[in-house]
């Protein structure tokens, strides 16, 4: 069934607009007619049947059914990623949300090359991603901001993975093994950290320094591996 | 340094004429010149330096100096992964090289209808993902087969990681602990497998169900997930 996120609060019998673009998506792409059933999510109030009772050029009308499932989160994890370009920032930003990231932060590192971004649409992919995988949240994707300003300011409560390709670190399931929530993963730019950030990486408290094996990772790549190895490690891909 | 994929016999003195494509990205896009070291490698021979001696219009030729790594192959992992959109399946082959996959075997099931690919640009991007991630050979890409014809000629040797969207499977890290190369991972195409390719799957004896966690996975996110848990239970990620 059709999943989509909505801001609005979630209770039997109130009423959803949706946006242009998601009423366009229901009615023109999906080809849902008036009495269609959909899914809905806010992120709040889990997850509910809503039926499809208006329809018409400036928007569609929702009308929420029952609550399907409760509200649940999963594991507390996020992704400091360093920006690399575009179309590799989208497809990580994708693969975050589907591998339960809670939220994205971008970074800028000694050897980041790119400064722009467009949060806006790193946002709707952030959205159509969560609903396409199930999650109950959207993952929050935020400013770029430098990395030494990230690190100034971390709850040392919260682990931070650092995969240290330069480095003699533990494999990354073993080093992770024993760890907990909260945490994040960080990877760097595609010239890696630069010697000074690892040091100072490797001397905080709250790092855990992990390899993803012998080979050169793009960061794309390292993100999705690493993010997996801490689910299946620590996170909700363990044996229940 | 930059790498080269090159098919010749590699042996020192040798001399080899790169293709129109290299040697326009070796002088034009890199801006080497007559005297710049590069490394070759071919799949047999390990890797090698060897020094641009000539360019022009027509081509580029180096001249083999010596030998820096000697051949080694990664574990034995093959990929067999259903037709998806061609932008997806591009995604899946540049990660199948970063991830030591040796061969990727394309496929048809039930449920696909993507039935068109481009094995040329496929067999590119392979060969530039090996070049970049470090790798002494460059991964097969196969024409696509239908599924029961690759299980019908299947060597029971090698283990079949079956990615079990539907079903009770094990957690993919658990699965895969203990057991040995060589293996192949197996990923569905977006809408399943069906439920009579997941009977025949399951009851044959080579099959290793996993599952990817609770969260419905693309196939580029699949594939990846599934290598890196394998190459952390089985392959070279291990703790050595």
């Amino acid at each position: 069934m059709i999943r989509l996120f909505v801001p609005q609060d979630l209770a039997p019998g109130y009423g959803v607009i949706l946006t242009l673009d998601q009423s366009r998506y229901l009615t023109s792409v999906m080809r849902q007619a008036i009495g269609a059933q959909v899914l809905l999510f806010n992120g709040r109030d889990g997850e509910w049947t809503a039926t499809l009772t208006e329809t018409g050029k400036r928007g569609s009308l929702l009308k929420v059914d029952e609550q399907v499932r409760p509200m649940a989160l999963g594991p507390d994890l996020d992704l400091v990623i360093a920006l690399v370009k575009r179309g590799r920032v989208e497809t990580i930003v994708e693969k975050a949300a589907e591998l339960g990231v809670r939220r994205v932060r971008l970074t800028i590192t000694r050897r980041t090359n790119v400064d722009f971004v467009k949060l806006g649409r790193l946002d709707a992919i952030a959205m159509e991603a969560a609903e396409q995988t199930g999650r109950l949240d959207v993952p929050a994707v935020d400013d770029p901001q430098k990395l030494a300003e990230i690190l100034d300011g971390w709850d040392p409560a919260r682990k931070l993975v650092f995969c240290d390709e330069a480095g003699d670190a533990r494999p990354a399931f073993q080093a992770l093994a024993g760890s907990q929530a909260p945490a994040a993963i960080l990877i760097g730019p595609e010239g890696g950290f630069s010697p000074e950030e690892r040091e100072a990486l490797r001397a905080l408290p709250f790092v855990i320094p992990v390899s993803l094996g012998p080979r050169i990772l793009r960061a794309d790549t390292a993100a999705i591996s690493a993010l997996t190895l801490w689910q299946a490690a620590v996170g909700d891909w363990r044996e229940g």
